[in-house]
């Protein structure tokens, strides 16, 4: 709420109104240097990588000076979030409650690993390092997804006929198959994404088969 | 070899003694810079991560300084390489070579993934770099280690009854089961190395069960 200023002078007025819109000006601006830091960390991390981007990098990028970066974001992590952000709208990951809706266990660990095997692949750089557990810069970030991740491997773990002592192996075999790494061991191996979904719902097959009292 | 010298006087001798000596000096010192430099790197690279670490970190390390350590190693690739071989003779992969006499297949993986999960485990930090394929600089050494993984590949793809059309497949699920990455993802669920290792011989057994003519 602003506070009522007594007027003297149509003068003094006109000071109140100059300072005023000044400090908007200003505020705007660095609203906008902030976001101009952003988008241009942003940028970096998506194609270089948060580890290999540098400070002047970002500095050069954004169109300001390096202790201006460093005034908005002391540390690497403060940076790291207020990019991620802005880029889990833009390709928000996808939502396990759509795959609930999915009776087959198989065809519903299907679905989930052909939507979220592209989301990797488009975002593998920056998840590349934040995915990282030898990083201990970004444990934050990954403790705050780590309640979405395990919701997930809970909706993908229903339905399959194990006996309950064979669940915990089970959630394993299906926290693989759901994970960054695993994808990224097929993707290197050259499987497209529907093909590493296949061969990954196969191999959880497998596990379950393995959990099946013997007949 | 070395250039016959003429001597023509006691203090001449003293002189050329005096400068070929220098000169050994000069190159063992030399050597020794380097070997400092290598295993200051190396250390570095093992423990903190060739991305992570800078040529200022490896000159206060190998106590030089950073024109010394740029003049033995112009780029990091060179490093890495120069660090590459005594990390490899220190803590040799598993040789493909002994596996062959297991003559069981599913056995024959259980032990060749026993024996390399806690190769990758030791050198973590140092494969996560070299191994990342979105890593174009290290782009050689994963390529120099090509022959050696494929040749891995196949003692372990053969002897499973699976159709010969078949056979691609096979050999995706054993890559990805010999994968550091599989690896990454089955650590990081909290298993411990057997686990693991038991976990991804009961996928690979998912996968030649599907290919596998139905009865």
């Amino acid at each position: 709420m602003r506070r009522p200023v007594n007027i003297a002078s149509r003068h003094e007025l006109e000071i109140v109104m100059t300072r005023r819109y000044r400090m908007k000006l200003r505020a705007e601006r660095k609203a906008d240097t902030r976001g101009r830091i952003v988008a241009a960390a942003a940028h970096l991390h998506r194609t270089l990588g948060p580890d290999r981007t540098t400070i002047s990098d970002i500095a050069r990028l954004a169109g300001v000076e390096r202790p201006t970066v460093l005034r908005h974001f002391p540390d690497r992590l403060s940076l790291a979030m207020a990019c991620l952000l802005p880029g889990l709208e833009q390709d928000p990951p996808p939502d396990p409650a759509a795959w609930k809706l999915v009776a087959d266990p198989a065809a519903r660990l299907s679905r989930a690993l052909t939507e979220i095997y592209p989301h990797y692949r488009r975002n593998r750089v920056l998840l590349s390092s934040i995915a990282d557990e030898t990083n201990d810069e970004f444990a934050p970030i990954r403790q705050a997804g780590r309640p979405r991740r395990d919701d997930a491997h809970r909706v993908l773990a229903e339905g399959w006929s194990v006996p309950e002592s064979g669940h915990p192996r089970l959630l394993l075999a299906i926290g693989h198959a759901f994970s960054f790494w695993a994808w990224v061991s097929l993707a290197d191996l050259g499987l497209a994404d529907d093909e590493a979904a296949a061969l990954m719902v196969d191999m959880v097959r497998g596990v379950v088969r393995g959990l099946q009292p013997r007949r």
